[in-house]
């Protein structure tokens, strides 16, 4: 099987490499080809008997994305993309990489024109939604983005679905929820303290809480994030039908949630390390967010997500800290 | 006043452009400059104390956006795209013309920077929606677009409210319902009947009703569409609020409740010139279209329509047989 990861250098397309290494293949379906592309230098690995190429560049320059599908890969996983936060500031590269990026990737396999029809799974987001919302998003809840990243997506989204139902490719998008527990380093989007508050204190380090205990939110590994796009990869499109982007699964709980399962899987200790400071400036960005989403459609077609918030705890310390 | 319509050779183009020239002038501020752009032609009026221009192309070219603005109008109707059968048909120039065209001219003003901020109306189409549908299809229902065309209307309209968002220009959509009864001659349109069976048998033809009289549709006069044009573009920004697309009244009758309004408004005489040959092509795209909407945000922003097809009826027959 030939497989093409776009955006392979961030931290979903990392883990989602590693987990096809690991697998061998792909739904049981070994690698002949993989190859990886992001903006900067995606890490390839060594597999043997299959080629791995990786490539750099910017999607939407002009016979990027012909050189990508030169290959023809039978499955694409389209993750490149800019995130919200930058997609805010710089107007021009947001359309640019979110919306250019993807329409280029997509007119290629048009464009083919040889009867190629590859599987793409492209990672759009719970950004689509913009507030009010009901207390529960259902699966047909209207999409009004509040963001230019937001609108990105919702438009690849349509694109994707209009490629689809013209037969140019099988596309299935799906919507990630928030990414909790994420490695690496705070950083300055106003979602970070999600994965602060439990990254933190279990390596030893305080932390601040910027929001109350009360505000709700739905969450879904990294683990799981990665086994969704597999799970997409495989899905027999016709089960799917014409309405091609589907709400992933996640554990809806409230930030005291996540703390008191912090504290049954790791301890008193560990909990005195989140020191809680209100900032009124996260609070007002957070109060905007979706809180928790029926995803029925992704749930019956088998998308799984942790079932608890201990579980995403536990999968963030045996798949960051159990290596360390 | 200075005022750019673009499709303005089209029908709703050009009954806009009569409007302006009739009221000499749009929300009571008299007309400085009247630009009209059209890929054919379109007509220039003769307004007496203001600039006229009439211009032709490709929006989607470059710079001719960049062109079309260099006067800085206050108010921008955009009206052109090609419609949903040639969009279905040509893909590419569906996504060139409907897509690339209003992308253009979109950026040209946010490229103005030079506090440059218009009133843009943009017409969208209640072809954003698909079915499954409800019996009453509310303001907030999910757009899932069956065709190129109802595609690419919706991705005018995310970019439209995100550009509005940023500030770059202050947009309305509206998304208008059947047009009828539309003047001219049948087309291949599968929705050109509904127009065929009032207009044909008032100008003394027989015609074909494809569809059972049970069908059940939403209609407003061309006079209607220019009335809502007229009306988005003196609205005031923040009642919108961010949610910048409006799903426009109408008046949804079934096609027996076209015909009783027809005997009543041109007796029986003229209504046995229809005559009853089901079409299942015809009837099989029909099924899938919208039958009756809200409209509850629009009317209450002061949108009005006919309250009757009777009504509708009146206005064919005074503004295009009173002429004849």
């Amino acid at each position: 099987m030939r497989i093409l990861i776009t955006g392979a250098a961030g931290m979903v397309g990392r883990k989602l490499t590693e987990r096809i290494v690991r697998d061998g293949g792909l739904g049981g379906r070994p690698i002949a080809e993989l190859h990886l592309h992001d903006i900067v230098p995606p890490h390839a690995p060594d597999i043997p008997g299959a080629t791995v190429s990786a490539m750099t560049g910017d999607l939407a320059d002009e016979n990027a994305a012909d050189w990508l599908i030169a290959s023809r890969p039978a499955v694409i996983f389209h993750l490149a993309g800019v995130v919200s936060g930058e997609a805010e500031v710089d107007f021009e590269k947001g359309y640019r990489v979110n919306l250019d990026g993807t329409r280029a990737l997509f007119e290629a396999i048009r464009q083919a024109g040889d009867g190629y029809c590859p599987r793409v799974v492209f990672t759009s987001s719970i950004a689509v939604f913009g507030a009010p919302f009901p207390d529960v998003i259902p699966d047909d809840f209207h999409p009004t983005p509040l963001t230019s990243y937001g609108t990105q997506k919702l438009i690849g989204e349509a694109l994707l679905a209009d490629y689809s139902r013209r037969g140019f490719f099988d596309g299935v998008g799906i919507r990630l929820p928030t990414i909790c527990v994420r490695p690496g380093k705070p950083n300055k989007a106003a979602s970070s303290f999600f994965s602060s508050i439990i990254r933190e204190p279990l390596a030893g380090l305080e932390v601040v809480l910027p929001v109350p205990r009360s505000v709700l939110h739905t969450h879904a590994s990294p683990r799981s994030a990665v086994g969704f796009l597999v799970h997409a990869a495989g899905l027999d499109g016709d089960a799917i039908g014409p309405r091609r982007n589907l709400t992933m699964p996640g554990v809806a709980v409230t930030v005291g949630e996540q703390i008191e399962a912090l504290e049954r899987v790791a301890g008193n200790n560990v909990v005195r390390l989140i020191r809680e400071e209100p900032d009124e400036t996260v609070w007002s960005i957070v109060q905007n967010w979706p809180t928790r989403f029926a995803s029925e459609r992704a749930r019956a077609l088998g998308f799984v997500a942790e079932d608890s918030f201990d579980a995403i705890i536990r999968a963030h310390i045996e798949d960051e800290m159990a290596q360390a």
